[in-house]
């Protein structure tokens, strides 16, 4: 059973993504959100809201992306979307990360689930859009929810959000839109800075 | 957009199962997981173990039902498996939850997700099988990897496990066969008790 044995290898190996504390603090205010919550959140979401997507996708597929795509973090650390100095060697981390910790996997399922992952990260097929999409608009929701608490941590400017979601309608007109509103209404009270 | 503003507003209340703290700890030993955490390990065991089914299972439907499984404890809270009283009055409470939390989706999805609640909690279909079988084996999997910590802290004899797995081989005799020797193994340790 060395096929059964490698698949919980990787198993209990990505329990580690519980431990990734992402910036994004939950509704609540109570503590941020770590990897695995936020992925979860993500998949529930892509359940409920593919009606939106712009193209139609593959459910299955896209769901799996999500539960995935955050998963070198716990080689990689997660990199916040606004420091600079983070990002400028972001791609390399996470390359060596998912070159270790796919391969954890049998060969047939390393493959899939790295392919995945790369999908995700290149971002051209209808699936890896509408999560990327996922991926940008959760953090808006929770953001909204706890009273702008993230974006006033980090005095984060609206241009900056608009640069990092110039490709988020590409997955979602809808939600985008639904986005729009929400980060429009956190400028007007003061918790985005203009 | 009211159809779209009933769907996000699921979205941010199940926000809250990231505070419902379960009995079992991280396979690192450091804090206990919660539902949310515990929900998205479940899905992506779904996407890698659903080969080793008894029967064959629709992927998407099953990985749905375990994202959705526990949301009713956001209400009813986490009933421990060897909580004798607090599973006399689980199931009230949680049909209760599931009355409020599944209704704040439009009505569709409203009656898709009850719906695959249901059939999570009767246990027949083979998707519902598999994801019952998931779900007990994956403490299984982290009590085993944190020296038994969740055994030791309550006392748990192996005559409780087995009565509480009576159902689990319906799902995946091979899984359950893996999980057998990982609880033989911390019966021999002393982990489990005799």
């Amino acid at each position: 059973m060395e096929r059964l044995r490698q698949q919980m290898e990787f198993i209990l190996e990505v329990d580690k993504l519980k431990n990734i504390t992402r910036q994004t603090w939950l509704s609540s205010g109570e503590r941020k959100e770590n990897d695995s919550e936020h992925s979860w959140h993500l998949a529930l979401m892509c359940a409920l809201l593919a009606e939106y997507a712009n193209e139609q996708i593959d459910v299955l597929r896209t769901m799996t992306m999500v539960l995935i795509h955050d998963i070198v973090e716990i080689d990689a650390g997660d990199t916040y979307a606004y420091d600079a100095a983070g990002n400028a060697t972001k791609r390399e981390r996470e390359v060596q990360a998912a070159n270790r910790l796919f391969h954890l996997l049998p060969p047939d399922q390393a493959e899939y689930m790295r392919g995945l992952w790369d999908e995700f990260e290149a971002g051209e097929t209808a699936e890896a859009k509408f999560a990327l999409s996922l991926d940008k608009i959760q953090p808006i929701l929770l953001n909204d929810a706890s009273g702008g608490k993230s974006w006033r941590e980090h005095q984060v400017k609206v241009s900056q959000i608009m640069e990092r979601n110039v490709r988020t309608p590409e997955g979602s007109k809808e939600l985008w839109g639904y986005a729009g509103k929400l980060i429009e209404k956190n400028v007007k009270n003061g918790n985005i800075e203009c």
